[in-house]
C-alpha cells in the first residue's frame, strides 16, 4: 500500500485544470479583508490559472454596496472572507457569488500577510507593488495567496507580481446598472446571447475574450489613457490588411497566459506544450508585421509588441522532446520524441525487437507445424499465447504447454515466448517510467520561462482587444468618440449596438446634447413602445464604450468623461428577500442619491410608478429637483416619466428640457417613429397599445372613452406641443437638417 | 474485433439510469401532433424512467396558449414536434422545455401511430385508452411511443398503459400564473427553495413527491373527486399514530417504479434489485396497517391498499438470487448468492481453492526455505510471484526461475505456481460469465411482473401523497375547506403558506368574503409594503390547494370551485423579445380578459401602471367594467390598485367593494399592520417607504411639501374614510369580533 498524500484540494477558486475550465472565462478567487473603523476594504482578486493577481482598496458602504460593486466587476468564481465577517458582508457577497469560504483571521492580518508576500514575491518590500502602505489590501492579497497555496500544495511561482489599484481609476458601474445595461449578462441572468459584450467580443484568443470583459466593466477615467487605447483601435481601423493578418495569426494562438499557469504549478499536458509553441511560432510573425518601418504605430500597440519576447530555446526544447501529436496526458506515455533520449531509446527498441522476436516466431511456428491458422496474440489475463483451432490440435508440437481451452481452440506457451513477454514486459514498465520522468524534466527547466510566456500573453492580448474592436467598429460602422474633460454629450445618430442587431426594418438612430452647465435634465415622455428604455440605455453604453477605448455606435459622438453611470429602470417583487416592487425602486433610487456628483450620469426610467399617482408624482419632482440642484451645474440626467405633470418643471428649472420620442397619427393608425424631438407630448397611446396586445376592443373602446371624459375635464385645451416646434433639432420629416450642436 | 452496434441513443426526455436522474423528478418526454384547421393539438407524455403515459387534446390558441399551459404543467425535459411544425409553435415550445427535437411528420400520422400503439399493446382498438376517436391523442402517443422505442432500441415493456385525459378536468393555470404564484419555481426561475412545493412536500418517496407535483399544477374541478381526496388526507390527520407508522415505514421505500422501469429496460442493477425486495417486504406491513377492521378507511385509502399486491415469490426469488450487499453494477460479478446455482458454486470453490492453494504454498516454502520474509504476490503484468528479499537472495532454492528483479529483491515462479495461476485466472473467467449470465436471466423471469410493480408503486404514491398532506397540514395549522359549487369564497384567518415560513414576529391573517354574484370585485387600495401582493396570492393559493384535495392555511374556508385562476402581477422589460414592460403587461392582460369566466378567479395587480395616468386609469376602469359586466355574476376579482380615483367605481357597479390594508399612524411614524379592511384609503405612504429605503432627507421633506401641495389643491376636504366605517367586518382593534359571513 503506497501512503497517499492530499496533493491538492479543488475548490471553484483554485480550479486549474482545462477540461474544468471554460477558457475564455477567468476563473477568480476574491479575499475580501475589511476594517469596520474606517468602513474600508481591500479586495483582492487572484486568477490562479493565469497567474492574474491584482487588489484595491474602497469603501465598504453601510449597505455593502461598495463590496457588491466591485464583486459584480471581477465576477468571482469564489470568495474568501475572514471567518469573523459579519453575516451581512458574506450574505452580501453571496448574492454575486454564491461560493463564500470563511477563513482565518490571522491570514488576514497585515503581519502574517506581509511576511507572506514578501517571502512569495522575494522581496523586502511590497513598496514595488503599490500596497506597502495599505494594510487592508495587504491582508486581503495575502489571505488570497495563503489560500491558493493551501488548495494547491505547491509554490504557484507563475504568480509574479501584485498590482494595486485605486477604486478611483475606474468609472464606477454599480451591481443594478451592470444588469439594467446587460453588460456581461442579460437582465434575465443569462449568460452572453444579447450583451453588450457578445456584440464587441470579436477577439481571436481566450487571453484578448478575458481583457475585452474585464476593460468593458472597468472603463477609464483618464483622458489620456482612453485616447491612448482609441488610437490603438484607430490604428487598427485604419490599416485592414494589417487588422486582417494579425487577426488570422491571433485565432491560431492557443491560451499562452493559462499554459503558462499550468506549466509553473507541473500539471501541463502534453499536447498543452505543443499547444504552446504551435501558438509561439506565432508571435515573431506578429511581431514583425507591426513592426514595419513605414507604418507608424500608436504608442500602445508600440508597448505591445515591445512586450512580444523571442521565445527562443523554448520552442526548440519542446519541438525536440516531444512528438507532434501527442497524447492527452501521459498517462500510457508516447509523448517523447525518438532520438531524444538515448536510454529511453534503448528501451524502445528492446521493447520494438521483443514484439518483433514474437512476429518472427509466430512465422517459425507456422512453417514448422504445418499449422496455417497458428497465431500469436496477447491479452491481459495471459499475456502473450499461442492460439490453434481444435481442428488442428493433433498438429501442437509436445513441448508446447496447454495455456487455457477456449471454445474455439487451445492456448499454448512455450519457455521461449514466456522468457521473451518478461523482457517485454519489464522493457515497457521501464519505458513508461522514463518517459514520464523525462516529461517531468522538461516542464521543469520551461519554469523558469513562465514570466517570458506570461509577458507574451498580455502583449496578445492586448493585441487581441485593439484588433477586435477595431473590427466591430469597421463590421458595425462605429466611430471614434471625442473625449473632453467638460461634462457634456454630443451624439449624432446614436445607436443601441445590441438592440440594433436585433431590429428588423432598421434601428432608428437618434441625436443626444447634454451638458451639466445648461442642458443637464431631459425629461422624456412619450408613447408606451416608442423606444424610450432603448434610448437613454443606448446613451448610457455609449459613454462606457468610449471610456473602455472603443470606438461608439455613432455618426458622431463628442463626451465628457463620466465617472459613475446610474441607472433605475423596472423591477419585479423581491417577496423571498421580503420587498415589495415599490421598496425596490426607492432602495435603488437612494443609492443613487446617495453618491451621485457632478460628473455622473444618471438614468431613472419612471421614477414613482409603484405607489399612488400623487406620491409618485411627488417624489418624482423632489429627484428632479434635487439633481437640478441649486448650483451652476449638475449630473447629465436622463429622465423618462409618465407623470405628464412633470414637463411643467421646464419652467421653473432652468437646466431641464423637455423632449419626447415622436409617433404619428394616421387616422385610426398610431407609427412609432423612434425619433427623439424636443418638446414635451401628453399623449402615452397606452389604449393603443392595449389594443396591438388584444385586450377586447369592449374595453378599448370604453376606455378611450373614458379618457376622453377624463380629458376633457382635467386636460381641456392649452395647446403644448406647439409652444415647442422652434426648438427642434432634428426635423423628423427631413434628416438633412443638421444639429446644431455638432458641427 | 467486436462488431459493434448503436444499442441506444440517450436525448434528455429518454434517460433511464438512475445516476442521470434526480431521483424527484420526472423525466417526460412530450409529443404534440397539432390539426391547423381546427387549432386543436394533441399532447402526449411519457416518463420512459417508469412508463407513465397519457395523452390530452386541447385548444391550441392563436399564440400557442394552450399548448404553453400544457407543457408549464408537464415540466417535460424533451419535447417531439412534427418535422412540418410552424417555427412559431416551435418557439412556443422552446421557452418551456429547451430541447425541442423535430421527428418525422409519419410517426405523428393517426394510421401509423394507431397501429404502432396496438401493437405495442397488444390490443385490437384503442378504444380502452379512451382516444379511440382522437385522431390527435393517437398522433401525439404513438410520435412519443416511436421516438422513445427508437433511443432505447428496446420493447419498452413497461409502458403498460395509455390514460387519456380531457383539458377540462383539471384547473387551468397559465404558465404565467404558475410562475407568479410561485408553485413549483420562484419567479425568478429558481428551483424548488421558497416555492409552495417546498412547503407542500412531506412526502417519503420519489414517488409520492412527483405526484405531488402533479397533482399541484393539475387541481381538480370536480366536488366529488375533490371530496375523495380531502377524506384520504383528514383521515390521516385524524389518525396520527397510523400516518406517523405509514410514514415511517414509506420512508423506507425506495423508487418502486423507476426500478420497475429499469427491469423491463434490462438495465437494473444488482443494488437496484435488493432495494427493491427491501421495499417490497414493507408493502404488506403498510397494507396491514390500513386494513385494521375497527378503522374505516375513506375510499381512496382503501383502493390505494387494495392495490398494493403481494409481490409474492419476487422477493423470495431476489433475496435467494442475491447477496445481501450486491455490488452497484455487474461487472465483477459478486452479486449472486452461494447455493443459488450449482455450477457457480463449483468455480467459486475452484477459484477459492486455487488461492488457498498458493497461501498453504507460501507457508510451505517459507519453512522449506528458511526464509521467514518469503512472500507469495500478486500484480496485474506478472501475474503470481514469489518474491524474497536481497538479504536472502542466497537461500533460495535453484529450482525458482528468476522472473523479475526489483529494487529490494528478486521475483521468482516456479512450474507448479505457473499453473495454478492459470487454472485460478480460467476460473475467474468462467465464474465472471456464469454470474452475469444468471443475472440477466434473474431479470428476465422479473420482467412478467412489471405491471403489478407499477401498480404497488402507484398506491405507495397516493399513500405517501395523503399523509404528506396530512402531515403537513397539522404541523403548519391547516384546516379542511368546504367545497361548494357556488362561485363564492368565505375565508377566516387565511395565510400564505410559504411566506408565513419566513416571516418574524407572526404572520397576520385576513379574512375574505366574496360572491359572484354580489361581493364580485374587492378593489384593494393601501400602502405600499402593507402587504397586497401577498394577501392576494395566497388568495388563489388558497383555492389551488383545496382543489387539489389538501387543507388549507386559515382558520375556516368555504371555496366554491374555481375553473381558471388568473394573475396578473408585475412585469419586467423583455427587450430581448423586443416587448415593452407594458406590452408585456398588455398582453397577459388580453389573455385574461379573453379567456375569463364566471367561475374563473382573477388577480390583477396595478393593471395600467406602465403608462401614462390618464390612459392607465382609463383603462383600468374599463377593465373593471368589463368584468363586472351587465349581468347579474362575474368572475370573482381581487384588483389591486394604485389610482384612488377608482374607488368611486364602487357607487356606480353594484357588484365592487372596497377594502385596503390597515395602517397605524403614531407621530411621525407608519406601522404596517397588514390587516385587511373594508373601505377605501387614500394614502399610499409612499414617501415614507422612500424614507425608509434611504432617500436623502432633502428629497422626501420637499416630496412631502409637493405632496401636501397636491393633496390641498385636488383632494381638499372630502372625509372619504368616515363612510365606510359602519361596514367593518372585522374590527382592526379587537380581533374577537365575529365576520358575519363565516359562522
Amino acid at each position: 500500500l503506497v501512503r497517499r498524500e492530499v496533493v491538492r484540494v479543488i475548490t471553484p477558486g483554485t480550479v486549474i485544470e482545462s477540461e474544468l475550465l471554460g477558457s475564455a472565462e477567468a476563473r477568480t478567487l476574491v479575499a475580501v479583508a475589511l476594517d469596520r473603523r474606517t468602513d474600508q476594504i481591500g479586495v483582492a482578486s487572484l486568477d490562479v490559472s493565469t497567474g492574474a493577481f491584482s487588489v484595491l482598496v474602497t469603501r465598504s458602504g453601510s449597505d455593502c454596496s461598495g463590496l457588491r460593486t466591485e464583486l459584480a466587476r471581477i465576477g468571482p468564481t469564489e470568495v474568501i472572507v475572514p471567518a469573523s465577517a459579519d453575516p451581512d458582508l458574506i450574505a452580501a457577497a453571496r448574492e454575486i457569488c454564491p461560493v463564500v469560504t470563511p477563513y482565518p483571521d490571522e491570514s488576514f492580518a497585515p503581519g502574517t500577510a506581509n511576511e507572506l508576500l514578501k517571502h512569495h514575491f522575494q522581496t523586502a518590500t511590497l513598496e514595488g507593488f503599490g500596497c506597502a502602505g495599505l494594510p487592508l489590501a495587504i491582508g486581503a492579497a495575502g489571505a488570497a495567496l495563503a489560500y491558493a497555496l493551501e488548495m494547491h500544495h505547491a509554490p504557484l511561482t507563475h504568480i509574479t507580481t501584485l498590482s494595486t489599484r485605486t477604486a478611483e481609476e475606474r468609472m464606477v458601474l454599480d451591481e443594478i446598472t451592470l444588469r439594467n445595461l446587460e453588460l456581461v449578462s442579460t437582465i434575465r441572468g443569462e449568460a452572453k446571447d444579447g450583451t453588450l459584450l457578445s456584440v464587441l467580443d470579436r477577439t481571436g484568443t481566450s487571453m484578448g475574450a478575458r481583457l475585452l470583459k474585464s476593460c468593458l466593466v472597468s472603463p477609464l477615467l483618464n483622458r489620456e489613457q482612453i485616447e491612448e487605447r482609441l488610437d490603438a483601435v484607430s490604428f487598427f481601423v485604419d490599416h485592414p490588411m494589417v487588422r486582417s493578418e494579425v487577426r488570422s495569426l491571433l485565432h491560431r494562438s492557443a491560451d499562452i497566459e493559462r499554459i503558462a499557469g499550468r506549466i509553473a504549478y507541473g500539471s501541463a499536458t502534453p499536447r498543452d506544450l505543443v499547444t504552446l509553441n504551435r501558438s509561439l511560432t506565432v508571435l515573431p510573425m506578429i511581431s514583425s508585421l507591426l513592426s514595419d518601418p513605414e507604418v507608424t504605430v500608436p504608442a500602445e500597440v508600440a508597448t505591445a509588441v515591445a512586450g512580444i519576447e523571442d521565445p527562443g530555446s523554448i520552442t526548440d526544447l519542446i519541438e525536440r522532446a516531444l512528438v507532434d501529436d501527442p497524447p492527452a496526458n501521459t498517462r500510457n506515455g508516447g509523448m517523447i520524441r525518438d532520438g531524444y533520449d538515448e536510454t529511453l531509446d534503448h528501451f524502445r527498441s528492446l521493447s520494438g525487437s521483443g514484439k518483433d522476436w514474437i512476429l518472427d516466431l509466430q512465422q517459425k511456428e507456422r512453417e514448422r507445424t504445418g499449422i496455417r491458422t497458428l497465431k500469436i496474440a496477447y491479452n491481459r489475463v495471459f499475456g502473450y499465447y499461442i492460439e490453434v483451432t481444435k481442428a488442428n490440435a493433433a498438429l501442437v508440437p509436445a513441448e508446447y504447454d496447454r495455456k487455457q481451452t477456449t471454445t474455439n481452440g487451445e492456448r499454448y506457451t512455450t519457455p521461449a515466448l514466456r522468457e521473451q513477454e518478461q523482457q517485454i514486459a519489464e522493457a515497457e514498465e521501464h519505458l513508461l517510467e522514463r518517459e514520464t520522468m523525462l516529461f517531468a524534466a522538461l516542464l521543469t527547466s520551461l519554469a523558469g520561462s513562465v514570466p517570458m510566456l506570461q509577458q507574451n500573453a498580455a502583449s496578445v492580448a492586448w493585441l487581441d482587444l485593439y484588433s477586435a474592436l477595431a473590427e466591430v467598429a469597421v463590421q458595425d460602422g462605429f466611430t471614434r468618440p471625442v473625449i473632453i474633460d467638460e461634462p457634456k454629450v454630443l451624439i449624432r445618430g446614436g445607436r443601441h449596438p445590441v438592440v440594433e442587431q436585433h431590429v428588423e426594418g432598421g434601428f432608428i438612430p437618434n441625436d443626444t446634447s447634454m451638458d451639466g452647465a445648461e442642458e443637464q435634465i431631459l425629461i422624456i415622455t412619450g408613447a408606451n413602445m416608442a423606444g424610450k428604455s432603448t434610448y437613454m440605455r443606448s446613451l448610457a453604453i455609449l459613454c462606457i464604450m468610449a471610456q473602455m477605448g472603443s470606438f461608439v455606435p455613432a455618426d458622431h459622438a463628442t463626451i465628457g468623461l463620466v465617472d459613475r453611470v446610474f441607472t433605475r429602470v423596472g423591477a419585479f417583487d423581491d417577496l423571498a428577500r421580503g420587498q415589495s416592487t415599490f421598496m425596490v425602486e426607492m432602495v435603488e433610487l437612494a443609492n443613487i442619491l446617495n453618491h451621485v456628483t457632478p460628473q455622473s450620469l444618471v438614468i431613472l426610467d419612471e421614477i414613482g410608478r409603484g405607489t399612488s399617482t400623487v406620491d409618485g408624482y411627488s417624489i418624482a419632482r423632489a429627484v428632479l429637483e434635487f439633481l437640478h440642484g441649486k448650483g451652476k451645474s449638475g449630473p447629465r440626467t436622463l429622465f423618462a416619466t409618465h407623470f405628464h405633470e412633470l414637463v411643467d418643471v421646464e419652467a421653473t428649472l432652468k437646466r431641464v428640457r423637455n423632449y419626447h420620442l415622436a409617433v404619428q397619427e394616421t387616422g385610426t393608425d398610431v407609427i412609432f417613429t423612434r425619433q427623439l424631438i424636443p418638446g414635451a407630448t401628453d399623449k402615452s397611446y397606452g389604449i393603443h397599445v392595449a389594443t396591438l396586445a388584444g385586450v377586447p376592443r369592449k374595453v378599448t373602446d370604453r376606455a378611450t372613452a373614458i379618457l376622453a371624459e377624463v380629458m376633457g375635464r382635467e386636460y381641456s385645451t392649452t395647446p403644448k406641443k406647439a409652444r415647442y416646434t422652434q426648438m427642434l433639432l432634428i426635423s423628423p420629416e427631413s434628416e438633412a437638417v443638421e444639429h446644431p450642436a455638432v458641427k
